[in-house]
Formats: C-alpha cells, structure tokens, sequence
C-alpha cells in the first residue's frame, strides 16, 4: 500500500502553493502535484501590478519569489498529473498512470483551461468514453481503443494501454516525435464525433472514420467534474462555499477553479481557506 | 456637496489596501480610509511565513513592500475614522466628525478588534447609547452626556459635545494627557453598566455612580452593524456570498470582519474579490 498523506494538493498555481505553504506549517504530511514552471498562466504573465507587495513584476519575477519560499519550506512538487480522483469514504485514491496515491483530503487548485468538448465526448462519457486511458485499461482487453492525445504523457497512457488492446490508435493533437510502441497505429487526423448507439462504436474524423470501442481524451487538463466523479459544479466552476469546501467531504477547492475573478492573490487566498478548513477538519 | 467617489474603502489591513489597488487599475475614483501603519495587526507581527512570495519576514518589512506598492500606485491613505456610514439609495454617506464623504460604492475592510460590550450597551443602543458623538451631538442639547473613550480621537468628539452638552462627564480608558475643554468633567473609573428604564439614565461605574441621558461609548474600531446601520451579521463577522457582497446594495465587505482564519493573504485576496464586484456593478 502507498503511504496515506493528511492532504493532497492538485495543481501548483499560486492556488496550490499558498495551500502547501498553509499545510506545511501546520505540521501536515502533504504531497503537491503539478509542475517544475508552477503554472502556465504564471510564468506568461507580461506584467503584475496587482499581487499586494510586488508592483511592476513579470510573472517570472514573481514565480522566483514563489519558488524561494517554497525551497525554504522544503516544499517540494510532484511532477505528475493527476488523472482521476476517487472518494472512498475515510480517504481519496488519486490515480496517476499506473500508480495510487492516498490521501485523507484534497484541494483542488487545478485552475481553468478545459477545452470545449468534441461533438458526443460528454454523451458517451463512461459509455465508452473515458479520460483516464490506464484507469479503465482492463475493461479494453482485446478490443479496440483510440486515444487523442493532446500532450506527450498521453504516449506513456498509449503505450499502456496497447499491451492489452487489439488495436490502438494513437490520434496526437501535438506536433513532435512520437515515442510509441510499434503496435500502435498513428492517425494524424481531426477528431470530429464520437458515435455509438448504446456506446461508443465509432469515431468519425474530418479525413476518416473508425471503429473503436473505446476513446480516452487525454487533454492538459480535464474539467474538476471528470477528474472527481460526483463533484458538484455550477456552470463550469467548482461550488464550493465560504470555507472552500465542495459538496465532497474532505475536499476543497481554491483558485481559477471555483469561479472569477480569475486572478493570483484571489486564487492564493483561496488556497489558505481551503487547507486551514482543511486541516481544522482533519483533528 | 462634497465629491462622491466611485468606491470608498474602510480599512488600510491588507484586505483595503488590496482593494485599493485593484480599484486604481481599473481607473476608478477611490479614497481609502484608515491610518498610516496601515494595521496594528501587521506592524506588530514578529514573524510571517505564510503569504506567499515572502518568506520569514517581519510585519513591518511586509509593511514596507505594502507601502512601496501603494506609493508607486499613487495611492493615499486618508487619516480618518469613518463613525458611521449611511445608505442614501444610490449612494453611501460616510461620517466623520463634522465631514461627510460620499461614495457610490464601499468596501468594508475594518479587521476585527472590537472588545465586549458593555453590561446594558446592546440593550439601550439607540436608546441612549452611541458609537459617534459628533453624529448624534444634536440630540443632546442642554442635556448630561457621558462619552468613554478608548483613544485620544475620542477627546475631540467630547470637546465638540461639550458645547451643547449641559454637563459632559470623560471617561479615558486610557492613560495620557488629556486635550480637553474646562468645561469637560474627568472621571477615572470603569464602567461596569448602563442602566435606563426606556433609556439611558444612569452610568454604574466601580466606585461611584452618575446620571446622565447619554452615553458614548468611543472604541478604536465598532462593530460593522453599527457602523453600517442594517448591515446583516452573522455570528460577530459581516454577512457575504462567494463575491463579497453584503445584504446591502453595493456594499461589499473583505478581509478579518468577514470571518476565520484570520490572515494576511486570504484578506487581500477577499479584498480583491470584493472590490472587482464592485467595479463590475458599477459600469
Ligand atoms: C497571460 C496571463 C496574464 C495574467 N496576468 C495576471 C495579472 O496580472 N494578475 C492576476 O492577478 N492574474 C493574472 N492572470 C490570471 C492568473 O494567471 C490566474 O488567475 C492564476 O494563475 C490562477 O491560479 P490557480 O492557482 O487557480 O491556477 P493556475 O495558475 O492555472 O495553476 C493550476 C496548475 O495546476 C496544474 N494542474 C491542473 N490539473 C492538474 C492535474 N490533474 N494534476 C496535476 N496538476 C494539475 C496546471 O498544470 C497548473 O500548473 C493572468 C493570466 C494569463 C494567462
Ligand atoms: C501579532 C499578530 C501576528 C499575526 N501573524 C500573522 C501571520 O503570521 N500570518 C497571517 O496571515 N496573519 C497573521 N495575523 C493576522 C492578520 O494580522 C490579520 O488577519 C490581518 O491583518 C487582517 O487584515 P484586514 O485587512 O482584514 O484587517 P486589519 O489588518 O485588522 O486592518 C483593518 C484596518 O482598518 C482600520 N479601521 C477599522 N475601522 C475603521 C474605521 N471605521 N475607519 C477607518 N479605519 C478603520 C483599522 O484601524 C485597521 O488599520 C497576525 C495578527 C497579529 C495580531
């Protein structure tokens, strides 16, 4: 078994960090999944006037002053992404490839950049339609499975994923090389619609059309809906309420995610309600 | 008339100064109101590790970044204390002492310091009991007024009173020199209860007890609800939904005096929140 964490952090934007940082000094056994750069939305920023106590920053600037504090709290990032969250009463079973994590709480500091969903991805969604290739690999033994990646990670699920398939096609979304078993068929086309009857049993491309019985999108980042199955949302924001917590015990959310203004001091102060109410909870 | 302004914060804490910022960016025509150290709760603080991008720093070096900020924003600090703030309809009516300030728009960014009551001050508050002299002074005319003071400022209200006043009792809950008229009588006693049949009649105190039909009870900060008549609490904090909008039009509220955990950066981050509502609701 995987060691159990207090709480887990999903997602290193200024959300996930001012968690972390929160967690920490509390004496919290905490683990924080994301990236070496923290955040896209970070390191892009031309220029931030409105992060009380840094005037006239690039996101750059402020992102080495992020990553100063988190080294001096020995605070370190997971470098993985988490592919599916489930609540199994007294804790959380965070899904990452072939691995488990276990947690006892979660904050959800994912941010805000789902794409729109292809034409029949949500109707068939668990009728054949799945986000998490290596989650639900054992239900595709034998059969065919198309994967549309739209990032390299998503290889690693393909390559998975074809040792038990009959067929597998890889669709990449992304240009580059491609580091795929040789059993893998690529198809460098435009996913256009997923359509089945009861499930999935074709998806139509704007040069072809397949069949398949399954099809894993694996996009940077899924809606927090896909990601938590049974996550309460409002629009396309996680409800949470004053103390951040969502309609799952034991699981907060903070930051981009729970709703606008979409912004790092919003999204940092969210952060520190969430894992406070958090580890209140946890004692 | 005096000008009336976009948005009127109350609070120099963190949760007013960020909104000060944010408003500023957005080009609005603010004032902030509160003091030159910006907070007691900053300048006192021996050691911060929890907002984000400062690591292990004094309250009074955050305070300084704070100030450097605001400066370079050409943001003022006005050096005054709102007693009482009406809601006229469209606008908001912010006293202080003899002057009235007008905004479209406020942001309560108060913090929390205010001490119990006193025995017998709810009950008669309206009745006898008052949080602002000046406001109220015409009311008394000719008759005993009793003011408490719990800061010098409380010295220029009292001064101001005791010309209509017949007879003005002091009571300092303070030690110091005291700026007073003659015609001002200092007691140096506690207070202990107020005590009235339909109103205030008389002021126990530990060793003696007078008359009076007024009493005044001077505090560093009051309590939203009676600074801000028909403000709707809840417990001791400022009622708010997800975008910091009180029960009131166009009032919104940020920061310690919205509720727990009290700390810097979920303030600034409230203060944010409240003040880009604000703006929004205004255009
Ligand atoms: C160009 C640009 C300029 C901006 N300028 C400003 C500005 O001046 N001021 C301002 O206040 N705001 C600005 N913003 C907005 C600001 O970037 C966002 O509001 C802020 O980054 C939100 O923080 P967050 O922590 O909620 O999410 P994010 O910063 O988006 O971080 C979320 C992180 O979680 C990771 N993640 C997601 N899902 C998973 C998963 N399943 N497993 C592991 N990790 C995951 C993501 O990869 C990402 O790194 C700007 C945004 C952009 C794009
Ligand atoms: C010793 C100490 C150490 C702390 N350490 C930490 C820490 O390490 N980390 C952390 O995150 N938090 C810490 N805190 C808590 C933190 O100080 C508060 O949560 C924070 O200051 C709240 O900010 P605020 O803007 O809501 O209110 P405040 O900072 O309380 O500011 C409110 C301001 O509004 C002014 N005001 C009130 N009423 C009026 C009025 N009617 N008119 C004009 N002005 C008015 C007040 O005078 C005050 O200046 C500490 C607090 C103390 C006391």
């Amino acid at each position: 078994m995987s060691d159990r964490y207090d709480i887990a952090v999903i997602g290193s934007g200024p959300a996930g960090l001012e968690a972390a940082i929160n967690a920490k000094i509390r004496n919290k056994n905490i683990i924080i999944f994301g990236n070496k750069d923290f955040s896209a939305k970070l390191v892009k920023a031309p220029k931030i006037n409105n992060y009380l106590g840094f005037y006239n920053v690039t996101g750059k600037e402020l992102k080495k002053h992020f990553e100063e504090h988190i080294k001096k709290m020995e605070i370190e990032i997971t470098e993985e992404r988490i592919d599916a969250i489930y609540a199994m009463g007294d804790y959380f079973a965070l899904m990452v490839n072939q691995k488990t994590y276990e947690a006892k709480s979660i904050i959800l500091a994912t941010g805000m950049q789902y794409g729109k969903p292809i034409k029949g991805e949500e109707e068939f969604l668990g009728k054949g339609v799945g986000y998490c290739a290596t989650c639900d690999a054992p239900l595709y033994k034998g059969k065919i499975v198309t994967i549309i990646g739209y990032n390299k990670e998503a290889e690693e699920e393909a390559n998975y994923v074809s040792e038990l398939a009959s067929t597998l096609y890889y669709i990449p979304m992304y240009k580059g090389e491609y580091k795929l078993n040789e059993n893998i068929t690529v198809i460098n086309d435009n996913p256009v619609e997923i359509v089945g009857d009861d499930r999935v049993n074709k998806l139509v491309m704007k040069n072809q059309t397949i069949e398949t019985d399954g099809v894993f999108v694996l996009k940077d980042s899924i809606s927090p809906s896909q990601l938590v199955p049974g996550l309460e949302m409002e629009n396309e924001h996680i409800k949470v309420d004053r103390k951040m917590q969502t309609n799952i015990k034991n699981c907060y959310a903070a930051g981009d995610c729970t709703g606008k203004p979409y912004q790092y001091i919003k999204a940092a102060g969210e952060g520190q309600v969430a894992v406070l109410n958090a580890v209140e909870n946890l004692s």
